[in-house]
């Protein structure tokens, strides 16, 4: 069997337009029947006609405020200075809230603004007919009025909120709490919404295995159908997932014969690309029509749309980025037809790209990007932008849309970001860029336990360039552990180098434990740092920058040897869990990283040094709410208590400031 | 007994504090327990702990593109000129996207970019040995390629997306689709979660009856505890409504001692004011504390907080959007504290106060309002204020807070409007003003059916108020059948007069039948206008600068009569549905009207005269998209088969523009 080509690869928009085309066609393009539900169960249903009040409400004239119910001539002339003395169940009735008003009444006064007589005699009469005409339970039966009212003063008119046949709720709105209470409020008892459209999910692989099976190498567990599944719920669609389909044409075909009978629409799950084993698009072509096989959109290119006796059969790609924004491009709109909505739009707001980046031309990007305010104004960090990066997705605030016609985006311009999360939690975002450390993470989950609002957001990018992001003003705090091979100073040296003009503050987050990361028992025997070289280790390096490949090779260097001769050298991972992962899976035999790492992979350990890990920012930033904020978590006892179970760290200097000593020498 | 007076009036801010600082003393502030659930029945629900990833995904090292794995070094030196190469199962294997890498491989080539060889050898062979290891079924075993592969090239390390120990999910965080994805990536197929915090709904009042059953005067449906127990559920707690409780404090002090028993937080409906019957805070204060009574908003101000067993227990008032704005500022927060997320905020606005308006000093007001875009501007329509009408939430795009040291605000005052619909949504409002017809019901309609988008507001003030709203430039459309008593003509004289400079264009809705309405039969034989007066009908009249008005007093003058002797002439309604369902109810024994009011309450129908109904508007606006759309609903013959159903419509002209035949005399 020959590769598939992608023979008709459209642009987004014409792969919409194709498929709507052929929706139209077949009138299926028209949102589903309606079917008859309660009122009080049709919460988030849409509407499938136009609801209009049977009854009025209120339905009887009624009090709109606690007092008596008058007739509004008999009040004219009231002042202070003559007030008009009225009498009970004749002059005037007392009324709650509510009630109804009495026939040939016209207007309530507030029980504030009268004056009440006591009357022995009535307050016994009440006492032995406890149920009054009223109901009021009032001790009165005369009263002083000091200023007239008017004909309706205080009444609810029949229909003041709803009156009968006029129109309550559209067709084709989506119901909410409050429009059930005006539906009952309208004597709605039942009413037509739309049936939730039926979709069958059919995931294929031969790879496949459920969440929980043994991860043999070659296996991936299947979780895109459960992430598509609960994407349809949200849009109003009910799903399900049916058996996988291993990777035989027979097995597809009978699949997808048996789903088009029963769904509105049918999705298959990857196999949609052009590899070898990909028979998606044969056979949805085989057993009726494919309009698209292949979308210039990046993560998202090999979708397939296509149609099956009527039934729209869409290929999503395997990777779950591709698969999650082929979704929204194409069976959120299907979805969204056929229950009778329109397509709503993520809220956009201009960001400044806090870096440039190249893209390919002729498709465009949907780049996931984290945000982060910054000296006031949003910038925008290019999350990965593979399409297996599931937690690229995760983390991500917003995506910024390259077009097909843009080879990249320059540093700080201006795009457009379609927002993923509230505004709000974006703005509250602490941005941290530089060296890693598994305190980073402790130090978000307290933020997030506090519910502070505050989410800290640490991009990896080695202590050097946290110091070169703090130099360009593109993050609120640098963490940095280097090393001045001349002075043993840390970090000093490299600020005043870096950043001679700007007013820094470095306050210590921790002091912690380096060592070489060697598998369970140290089958190799490596004793400290010379072994590497020595012993012709298969090492694992960390990327350039990193206080921690700083700290390799002024290590080696002070033994004599020169760092490069280490096999592996070349070999980057960007945080110690990386290098450490690679140590516990045998793809290296050793690495260096601190202890917490090592711990978490339950390796061996070998400490070579003990240094200092500092966070650095701009002076001024010190006071505002974000780092006050982060302050407060360093110092409170359970992160402390967490970081000591984490292993390795000293935190006796944490949270303050270390000055810079060489200042007032 | 006596009525209760509010003892301790609070701002909402006071409120809110005095219930934290309670929960606070009794621990009640902390978040729920955690309950352990499957990861794929997790979504939206919130996490309890923060989650680290037990495994790394890709757990092996894997293809990322199809094509080729080779070892990098035998790559180097391949050029177009020097191609290299290279021998199947040998030299290189066959790999689809996520296959795994053989052991010592350590590129992939991607298959577009190798030259492949044909051989019948290996096609029979792999025919015969179906399963080959790559599993690939390529029929080629020899391949060329022309460029160095670099060692990783094309290859998913372990852990690229997600490395075991980090961090995929903190605490306090609600699970969204893709977030289920990367927990299985990340091996966690069970996580503990908030348990629901569980609200017991005590609706109470001896007025409140079932929807469905009959409508008997002083009866109310119950439906308060429909909307409430919906908003529960989106703000993620669950809850059961309880039996309605009648006015007796026995049988409340009851419901309230079981609900605490069970709950989490116990939510009384109605009751809360200072009624006589409202014996909701005595009970409170009697089993418990009462914390606030009476909370300085408006709607909303009823509001008893109060505490029993350590449970809060709520008292929310009786009024639909009293009860809305209550339950929002103070059984939002305390659901979401126990389930651990921060409260979320609307989306704010600056919009332009389309009219001036009072309020009173020393309360908040939340002031609901539609929303427009008009020339650019956001303008903010005022929806109707008492706390009683349903309708103004259903209608509501927005809320505008009032601070309560302000006496109002001013025609044109900017003014923040926390948004309840999409922007977009708002944006795409067509705004109406003038005089009310059922057609324009019908128009909406329309137009949601279509999924247009679009959304018609009409504000029912008049076909004079519609006019001077144009002038304004506080309305897209005008509509008006304003007779000129002179000429005779319709509308023309008066858009000559009251927007002398401004280029407008006249569109005609329809013409349309005016008569008397009458009970069923016509008890009080009336025959014409005239009856009016000669026989001291009971009337109903509309308000001043309605067309339907000034035709009265019109065809009153022609006959000689002074109209404001009609009995009645000064009581006023807004609609044509409003003065049918006055003479339903029996409220009044005529009034003047369109012919489809008359039918939708069944009535009789005394035909006066036949009128033009227009749209009235900017001419430069005629261009514009909204305007285009409502003249492709009118020419539509859904629209004219709806409109005919209603009855006494002339649709002849519809759509077409009116011209002003004096401008050319």
């Amino acid at each position: 069997m020959k590769r598939n080509i992608y023979l008709n690869k459209l642009s987004l928009n014409e792969a919409r337009v194709k498929l709507s085309k052929a929706l139209l066609q077949i009138k299926s393009n028209l949102p589903l029947q309606g079917e008859l539900v309660s009122t009080v169960d049709s919460f988030s249903r849409v509407t499938a006609e136009s609801i209009f009040a049977k009854t009025s409400s209120p339905h009887f004239q009624s009090a709109a405020m606690d007092g008596i119910a008058v007739k509004a001539e008999n009040t004219f002339g009231a002042s202070e200075s003559s007030p008009v003395k009225l009498e009970k169940n004749k002059d005037f009735y007392y009324v709650n809230t509510g009630n109804p008003i009495p026939k040939d009444f016209n207007a309530v006064i507030m029980i504030e603004d009268i004056n009440q007589f006591e009357s022995k005699r009535s307050l016994k009469q009440n006492q032995k007919t406890s149920i009054s005409n009223s109901k009021t339970g009032s001790e009165f039966d005369k009263v002083e009025i000091y200023s007239a009212a008017f004909p309706g003063q205080h009444i609810r008119n029949i229909g003041e909120d709803i009156v009968a046949n006029q129109l309550i709720i559209p067709i084709n709105h989506k119901i909410r709490p409050v429009d059930i209470g005006g539906l009952l409020a309208g004597g709605i008892v039942k009413l037509l919404v739309r049936k939730k459209p039926y979709i069958s999910i059919i995931p294929t692989g031969d790879e496949l295995i459920k969440p929980g099976e043994e991860l043999l190498p070659g296996k991936i567990v299947e979780y895109n159908s459960k992430i598509i599944e609960n994407m349809i719920s949200e849009w109003g669609g009910k799903s399900s997932i049916c058996k996988v389909v291993r990777d035989n044409p027979v097995d597809l075909a009978n699949a997808i014969r048996n789903a088009v009978k029963i769904s509105d629409i049918v999705v298959i799950l990857a196999g949609s690309s052009a590899g070898s084993k990909d028979y998606t698009s044969k056979t949805i072509g085989e057993l009726g029509e494919i309009l698209v096989h292949g979308v210039t959109i990046m993560p998202g290119k090999p979708t397939i749309l296509g149609m099956v006796e009527k039934v729209p059969v869409i290929g999503l790609p395997g990777y779950p980025v591709s698969m999650f924004i082929s979704a929204e491009q194409f069976i959120k709109p299907l979805i969204f037809q056929k229950i009778g909505i329109s397509l709503d739009e993520r809220r956009k707001i201009k960001v400044s790209m806090a870096q440039k980046l190249f893209s390919r031309l002729g498709n465009e990007e949907f780049l996931r990007v984290k945000l982060g305010e910054i000296n006031k104004k949003i910038m925008a960090f290019p999350l990965p932008r593979g399409a297996g990066v599931i937690n690229s997705l995760i983390d991500a605030d917003a995506f910024v849309r390259i077009p097909s016609h843009k080879e990249g985006l320059q540093y700080r311009e201006e795009v457009d970001a379609e927002l993923m999360n509230d505004f709000k939690k974006i703005k509250d975002n602490i941005i941290v860029t530089g060296s890693h450390d598994l305190i980073l993470d402790v130090l978000n989950h307290e933020l997030h336990k506090k519910l502070s609002g505050h989410n800290l957001v640490s991009f990896n990018v080695g202590s050097m360039g946290g110091l070169s992001a703090l130099k360009l003003g593109k993050t609120h705090l640098a963490t940095a552990h280097l090393l001045d091979p001349e002075s043993g100073e840390y970090n000093f040296p490299y600020i005043r180098r870096i950043l001679p003009d700007m007013k820094i503050k470095v306050i210590n987050l921790a002091y912690r434990e380096q060592g070489i990361f060697v598998k369970k028992g140290n089958p190799k025997n490596i004793k400290n740092i010379e072994d590497l070289i020595k012993k012709e280790i298969n090492f694992v390096n960390r990327q350039k920058g990193s206080g921690t490949r700083i700290l390799l090779d002024y290590l080696l260097k002070a033994k004599g040897y020169n760092p490069s001769k280490i096999k592996g050298y070349y070999r980057e991972e960007y945080t110690h869990l990386m290098v450490a992962s690679s140590v516990a899976e045998g793809n290296s035999d050793a690495g260096l990283g601190i202890l917490s790492a090592a711990k978490a992979f339950h390796l061996d350990f070998i400490p070579v040094a003990r240094e200092r890990y500092d966070i650095i920012l701009v002076s001024q930033f010190y006071s505002n709410q974000k780092m006050q904020e982060i302050l407060k978590v360093i110092c409170s006892d359970d992160f402390r208590k967490r970081i000591s179970d984490l292993g390795g760290y000293d935190l006796s200097l944490s949270g303050k400031e270390i000055k810079d000593e060489s200042i007032n020498r």
